[in-house]
């Protein structure tokens, strides 16, 4: 990826997170119960990247074959030329995103999340359950007003509905997997599928669904979205080992420290790494997670991962030429590899 | 309330919850993950009076005026004789109350629950939170499939997300009024509405929406269940201090103790009662309960609740005007007096 391809994916995203933040300071104000309400905002006051809501903009666009950012996303042109709120899209995306994320962190008992406090921290245990109930609903009321014609509501719903029910049957995966020490490579892929690709194949399908693309369209998108995301989360398990905890905003090596399976480390396994012994018993200092590193990367896993997960960004980018070749379909592709070769 | 009328409603109350029993088995059953979906049942499995699913089943027949329990659930015919799947709208309500408690169990940390450990004792915290959320999309994906025409999913979807935001919202007063002691009676009752009631307008409304009614039909029968619903829960407020632990199964005073608000207790405080001194700082016992239950009573406050319950049962029954005298619309009628006067 040439600086000049990063700088155009950079502008696209920030272009789109800026909006996109603007409007869920719209639909996400600060109401009685207030404090409900206000840790329902907490982690996106903090900041993050947005990536899932750019990718329904993107893929609106697209779809669309309009030029990137000459529309309005409330009142987006559909395929017979009727307005979409494809931005109610994205924040239904975005919301699902962000209440999984509370609820996580409770799970896994995490302190930190984009650098403040997780919710259940600056908040408590009741209210972050809570918060993520409450953008739950919140979410599929806002998918709901995205488009006029009912029969485009119910299937955007339906995918949404089934997205959110494999995303929990992924947690339930990951969370089941601490205990494991013989989790494979397949069933690691099919967790990461559930927990986070299906998300991704969700925001890259639901443009398409609301703007009454065909269904061929629809499944090509949801799979770019799909390979998409699984490759960001396996470069993301790259990014907790080789990115200073700063950078990060929160501790490098985290998943190694609580224990979480990642590709890296199914693979490690697979070749005769003892992992549960990668770091000490005693508090883990950053030299003891710079030890583990240099064991797991002799040992090819790093590659590996990084491998694996270059290999469905490209997978997921070549599902792109069902679509008219546009500018938007070529931020698309520059976007699944952009997110495989960020730095963070 | 005659015998014989209590014994109609017991009747058809039974069984709706044989019928909705068997659907749950189908629609809920125990598949990979394993874990996670047999936490999703273990409350269900555990029991429970599936009064909400029987609202459902018996306001479509006193909406479609048909003989009740003549007709097949699945396939009950709409207002232009179509199949309408009507049990999918009562399984969605009653899952979206599952997920309610299991939710609700961890954040009053609560031990017990129809007579079995609440989720987050049985399986943990984790599991808990992950079975609710999984049980919350699952009642979004069987409602989308309850009826073939496509305006009517949507209109029953907005209701029923529209109906978990404010359940949250409700909870979230509910936890906020603990740390509170100038809960005002207004305030106990908009908390109640929320938290409890809008589920029940829900139960009563979605089967009209689901059959094509118009929308004085729905309203009014969103008026009732909202209304029966308050009713319903002041008088398992009342039944909280007046039953034994072993009937409620669950420990008798146990809002009391764990200094939940009440009307009984916001009416009791306005009247002059101690409320927070009620209970002394030693580990209470059932004679601590019973002196606390007599100064209530003496304070007028128990048969206060007791009247408000009756009151809005009533408004909530004159609701049903709307609708052709039928059986069905006598039977829920019949239910919602026996709401306010059942033993537990």
């Amino acid at each position: 990826m040439t600086e000049g391809v990063e700088a155009r994916v950079l502008e696209a995203l920030d272009a789109r997170r800026a909006v996109v933040n603007e409007a869920l300071e719209e639909v996400l104000p600060v109401v009685p119960p207030e404090r409900l309400y206000a840790a329902s905002r907490h982690l996106l006051d903090a900041g993050g990247k947005r990536l899932r809501p750019a990718v329904v903009l993107l893929a609106a666009e697209a779809v669309a074959d309009v030029e990137p950012g000459s529309r309005d996303y409330a009142a987006f042109p559909d395929l017979d030329g009727r307005p979409v709120d494809v931005m109610a899209g994205a924040l239904a995306v975005e919301i699902v995103h962000l209440f999984t994320l509370i609820h996580d962190d409770i799970m896994d008992d995490d302190d930190l999340r984009r650098g403040v406090p997780a919710v259940h921290r600056e908040y408590d245990l009741e209210t972050a359950i809570l918060a993520g109930d409450t953008l739950y609903s919140t979410a599929f009321e806002i998918l709901l007003e995205a488009v006029e014609a009912p029969v485009r509501s119910v299937d955007a719903l339906r995918l949404l509905a089934r997205t959110c029910t494999q995303i929990s049957e992924g947690q339930a995966y990951d969370v089941g997997f601490e205990s494991r020490d013989d989790v494979g490579l397949d069933e690691y892929l099919e967790m990461v599928r559930l927990k986070t690709a299906v998300l991704f194949g969700a925001a890259s399908a639901i443009p398409a669904v609301l703007l009454g693309a065909d269904e061929a369209t629809r499944d090509a998108l949801q799979s770019y979205g799909m390979r998409v995301g699984q490759a960001f989360q396996i470069h993301d398990d790259v990014l907790d080992l080789t990115v200073p905890s700063q950078a990060l905003g929160k501790r490098r090596g985290s998943d190694l420290v609580e224990g979480k399976r990642t590709l890296i480390t199914v693979h490690a396994r697979e070749h005769g790494v003892d992992v549960d012994r990668l770091l000490p018993d005693r508090p883990v200092t950053e030299a003891d997670v710079e030890a583990a590193v240099e064991t797991l990367d002799g040992a090819g896993s790093i590659d590996y991962a990084r491998e694996a997960a270059h290999e469905l960004a490209a997978d997921g980018i070549a599902e792109l030429e069902v679509l008219r070749d546009n500018p938007a379909r070529r931020l698309l592709e520059d976007v699944g590899r952009y997110l495989v070769e960020r730095g963070y």
